[in-house]
């Protein structure tokens, strides 16, 4: 039996220096009112969010399930109203996500700059094979028979779980993909710190040059027992389950929950913040635009049920004899 | 004039030290009928399969073709009947696949792991440019004036031919994507190993961060004269004949033989064991799930002739407009 | 505010040792007629062209335009008729762009062959970071406070902008990928040299194992502010405008102009020598195959307007459910 996910890893929030609500609010210009200044101990993400957290609401399609957060703060826009006899704290502003990054930027921390090739602060197992070339991170954890091929790259604070295979050209952990876009009067994208990490758990292979970004806060995740071929791209948040089989090319962007024993086609992509069902099956190339339920087989970009793409391009071929 | 396909290449089988069927069959749990005990001193590909080798046959498909194979041994399913007048010997087994995986194991032999940057035991032509952070694997073989760029990654066991190129990340041999699925009670994926290799023949070009995987048994191969753009994906055993063109981001799936001059747009996917015929074009971000007749050209996921897919866009752009 | 596109790079020329042009003539076998011998003094591309310099003219749909050209030399198809009163001087052979090969290999200049990490004649400015495993090619500049993540390599003559970012295993600078199609009686594809560079502007930040290819003549370039995710394949000569954002595994084709804010969706395909407009919006997994004007939104492949897009795609649904 592979083993289950492992809910005591924090995935979805990093802590931090605790800092009080009133330091927040002031960094990111937003009033704050009233006399419970609490102290804030981690940046989380909006759900499940966990008390002490501090986290944010860019997207309206959130909203009807905001009252549903257990962080203390949430970062809103004036425009948005907070719901009746809410338990947390909303601090207004005018662009939540370049605030959120401003505050990641602030008092998150990244991981130290190092041009070492195995940081002193790695744990390496001393069963593990390092090949040459491969870059390891601080404070990385590598396991039990782990196997590095030549120049994969291991960016700090990523945890590699027993017997899992990295291929050569892996890039563990590299900084998400966010960027909070301008509002006018600003024209320049904003960077968002990334001070979370990634966790490959045991018995998990990546194939050669597969990109796996680390999270925003908390953790993106490959479950135990999955296998991903090569160049693969796997977003930030990221969350796969265990047993998983992705082929050549795949693209999961990010924040998405990927059950287990998915099996995912070649040169797929699935957009951001997806929820795939268990034994869910993917034909190759096709492209996922909403949620999958477990055990369906879909195909198609937009992709949809196998047996109605087969039907529809059956017919769409016959018509035009 | 290129050189032809080097006929002399096993590309379909690899030794092993030679072993009796007996011992075969008891490291499977298959019966051993019969005083034929003949020794076994290959693992080799149903197709052709050669004498002296064991192969097995999971995919429903080649059933009827089971006859054509030149095997001495054939891994069998339970529920599948050998061919009357069989000339070979069938080993039946639950999942045949799983057999297999276990065979590859015990009695094949991958090639030994090094953390050395350029192996002992490779053979590099003395004008052959090696950059700055390659690691080229035990047994391999560099031709004449070969440049390999850095951060190249060449697995053991791989030939690179005379005046090829290989560009930064290229990854040559890496473990091929290989994994029987499990039969209740099993849960867990089974690693195929892979004991065969990779092939550059000359003049072949292959673009930054591509990956070429070695094949299960036998060779992966690209053909003289045939040029790679970046970040493409190669599968194990595929054979790419001479004086193809590989646009960026392409993907082909295990097994598959593309013809000579075959031209192929970026981002395209070819489904696993497809035959391409010479000098197909297939149109950029096609999806292949057939085999293709030699001179066709061809685009659309799935993939038809060209003609036919502009007259049905064409069709489908008026009717909603 | 970003800053402007840096009008005084030459991004479609390369400078070459002054050659007459009935050397020239001579090298690739075209009748030279007069006694206007002037000196070539740059390798350009058709448009614009620039004075003293030598161009090719292969793709008959640029043919109404080629007197817009402003250089000096154009080599065209024997087939090909010149425009009255045109200031060019014509140079008529069977094959131009396998002509322009030819020239490019004997009169331009790529730069030397090294295996060290970094080459001795790189400036890195001292404030930039340097990871393990870097290789930094001849001549390359490396702006104030860049950072350059592990086992990433740059080419010779490349440009990389203050505060930007390559993330692990990206590929700054390789050759494009340009080899002319054989005609009889040759059967073998011919490398075109790519004698141009690289400019990575200040503030773009590049993701894990993505590849910028080296323009043939002039530069390829990555314009400021621009953030690519990783995997991304970017063809030689394309220009990127400022504050554009690509997500994962996007591909460019070769010349591509790229306006300013464009935001490119996952896995999107764009052919080669195609303009975007600036504020384009590219849906997800698209393939674009023609010019798209400033501030539309376009999906599907081939892509078309995003509104008509799915408004196919649900009348499409209805008829089949």
């Amino acid at each position: 039996m592979l083993a289950k996910r492992n809910k005591m890893d924090r995935l979805t929030a990093t802590p931090i220096k605790p800092v009080l609500v009133s330091e927040i609010a002031k960094a990111i210009g937003a009033e704050f009112i009233g006399n419970n200044d609490i102290q804030i101990t981690s940046f989380c993400t909006l759900f499940p969010g966990e008390p002490g957290g501090v986290t944010f609401l860019a997207n309206g399609a959130y909203s009807k399930r905001l009252k549903d957060t257990k962080a203390s703060v949430v970062i809103i826009s004036k425009k948005q109203s907070c719901p009746e006899n809410f338990a947390c704290i909303c601090l207004r502003v005018d662009n939540p996500y370049r605030a959120w990054g401003k505050l990641l930027l602030e008092f998150g921390k990244e991981a130290p700059w190092s041009n070492k090739a195995i940081s002193d602060s790695a744990i390496i197992h001393e069963t593990a094979q390092i090949a040459n070339g491969v870059t390891i991170g601080a404070n990385s954890i590598i396991g039990k028979n782990v196997i590095i091929h030549p120049n994969v790259t291991i960016y700090p604070n990523s945890k590699i779980g027993d017997n899992s295979i990295l291929h050569s050209g892996v890039v563990i952990g590299a900084d998400g993909f966010g960027f909070a876009l301008p509002q006018l009067p600003e024209t320049s994208l904003q960077k968002i710190s990334h001070i979370g990490h990634v966790i490959i758990n045991e018995n998990v292979e990546i194939g050669a040059n597969s990109c796996i970004d680390r999270a925003v806060v908390g953790a993106t995740l490959i479950g135990a027992g999955t296998k991903l071929d090569n160049l693969c791209q796997i977003g930030h948040n990221v969350q796969i389950g265990i047993g998983c089989v992705l082929a050549g090319q795949v693209g999961i962007a990010g924040s998405c929950i990927i059950g287990n024993h998915v099996q995912i086609g070649g040169q797929v992509g699935i957009a951001g913040h997806l929820e795939i069902g268990d034994f869910v099956k993917i034909g190759a190339k096709s492209g996922v635009h909403k949620n999958v339920e477990k055990g369906k087989t879909i195909m198609g970009t937009p992709a949809i049920d196998a047996s109605k793409f087969r039907r529809k391009f059956a017919a769409s071929n016959m018509k035009n004899e």
